[in-house]
């Protein structure tokens, strides 16, 4: 059995969504069950409508609901303690959840968890790993967003978080792992990438395979399992793929709805297109992980719909039951040594609106 | 006339396929005028193939030609003063061309454009732009790979850059420009680009319309006319979406022959695939073009082929038709005042084989 925590206030749509999506991961995965936090008089109406939800579900009323657009520092000020938010983190840190879902503001989020659960000894700051389609299959791309700049052992640190994730979620045993960088030479691009590199070379770590350095375009390709960068480029990288499939998305539905010819040839192929859609879907992709802390929250999308939400606690879904969190325990024991502690604890009680 | 400088050894097929490039511009700009470098037994009877571009072109016969894998510092070593590559960057740099074109290794031509043109006073170090295809139409995008961050004025003299790049080709009067950044709020991202950000606000300059933060997905949207990045998010985005466009190219091609009816569909609609392929062509938006130096220097992919080199040729044609350096001049006295000299000269001599 899988509990995972669901912050029901979270996205701009709020219960109406999130609860429709739990509805649908009930269906897919019969062992789950949830613990909602939320508005009285907002979800209940909605568990109303899913019955099967409310069956499987424990509901706890709380007073505040961070809004989408509230500061990391005030959500804090406002929220610690009682918000929906935070109490579906708590419930990971308690033991009363495996895995908690949000769909609200990533800053707040980042910061109310960081708060709340810490991050691991020797991680200094957590990152947020994305899963990306690609040719061969999927991804673990990090960090998209939780970060702006790293240095060399932060990014080893992610090379680490990630190839945990891509185990637990892909089940292979020795994930490749690429450093995201300007060129494939060992010459090039930033001092940090190229000094994270040669450590990852000459420690030759047992649970990754390293693979050297990859660019831009290997992301989509599939060339390696995780793709490990700071957060800058890392969610500009994302960015920059989600922008071009909507390009492209255009570009075709501009050229076949242009002749008659066109139009019959896509009525004809309209499967195919249907498939290509699918595949494109960034809802069937929703879900940013957040890794490092001592626990595991999904970030959402908040704009999604009930699909993109029931993705997103799927993918939380999976690493519940992957018990990821003592795996990545042990690696970074195995690297960093038994005391862990390598450059003291986390800065969280200086959450910035910056993140 | 636009007369147009060609290193015809440079990219991986040398002659075959710069000359063959070169017979596609005359037929399409016939008050173009080459000259011509490379070694004289291999471009001659490449040329005596070509009449209509031998007919427009002087040749001049260079014992070196730069590798494909030469390093940067090597290049300059053994092909400064004699090479292909070096003569076609010198005949900008004396006036005898407008602009010039080399499929050659990108660390090794920016490396002797770099020596040779010096970089323009108050321009600390030169950056590519790219011509990046967009739902709108066409933007300008730079860094792509020169650099590897910038500071605050870096990026100013980039934004002034792209934006005289855009004011030539695209015919604006004021390209509307973006920083890219990881979000659109102020408070966010490196805070180099924050504070160009703020720069840019308060100087208002008359020659570009600054719009604040872009985030990844607004380049192929094409949200402003100008992108503006240091070199190593840059270069990530651009191959990022490379990368994106194969892989969707991919799943296009996988889901059109899954069925008997998906075929058929095909057929029917070819044309519209056809005009999606050629939108998609990365062959069609071929050229990086080197800004910031005294003189036009143009990169085209070394993987190209003739249509592909054509088309960086074109760029190049565009670039010195427009008196693109005067403009930038003009606006780069504006902006630093009339000294120019902000601090000190670049480091020409230092080339490093890192860029």
């Amino acid at each position: 059995m899988i509990r995972i925590a669901i912050d029901a206030m979270g996205g701009d749509h709020g219960p109406e969504v999130t609860i429709a999506g739990l509805q649908k991961v009930v269906e897919r995965r019969p062992d789950v069950r949830f613990l909602i936090f939320g508005r009285d008089e907002r979800v209940r109406p909605v568990l109303d409508k899913y019955p099967r939800v409310a069956e499987v579900s424990e509901f706890t009323h709380c007073e505040i609901s961070v809004r989408m657009d509230d500061k990391p520092s005030q959500a804090l000020r406002q929220g610690r303690w009682k918000s929906s938010m935070w109490k579906s983190i708590e419930a990971v840190k308690t033991g009363d959840a495996d895995v908690c879902v949000s769909a609200g503001n990533t800053g707040a989020l980042m910061a109310m968890s960081k708060f709340c659960l810490r991050t691991m000894a020797s991680i200094e700051r957590p990152a947020i790993a994305a899963i990306w389609p690609t040719v061969r299959g999927e991804s673990v791309v990090l960090d998209v967003g939780a970060t702006i700049g790293a240095d060399a052992h932060q990014l080893i640190d992610f090379a680490i978080l990630g190839s945990a994730m891509a185990r637990a979620i892909f089940a292979i045993e020795r994930p490749s792992v690429g450093l995201l960088n300007v060129g494939v030479e060992e010459i090039k691009g930033q001092e940090e990438v190229r000094e994270a590199g040669r450590l990852l070379r000459v420690s030759n770590l047992k649970t990754m395979d390293y693979h050297g350095f990859v660019e831009g375009d290997d992301i989509g390709l599939g060339s390696v399992d995780v793709v490990v960068t700071e957060g800058f480029a890392g969610n500009i990288a994302l960015k920059t793929a989600e922008g071009t499939a909507k390009q492209i998305g255009e570009y075709l539905r501009a050229a076949m709805s242009r002749t008659v010819m066109s139009k019959i040839g896509y009525v004809l192929a309209r499967d195919a297109f249907n498939r290509l859609r699918e595949k494109m879907d960034v809802r069937k992709i929703n879900g940013g992980v957040f890794l490092g802390l001592n626990g595991i929250v999904v970030k959402s999308h908040g704009g999604t719909d009930d699909e993109g939400f029931a993705a997103a606690v799927e993918l939380g879904y999976d690493m519940g039951r992957s018990r990821l969190i003592d795996g990545i325990r042990k690696e970074l024991e195995a690297f960093h040594g038994r005391d862990g502690k390598r450059r003291g604890t986390t800065d969280v009680d200086t959450a910035t609106d910056e993140e």
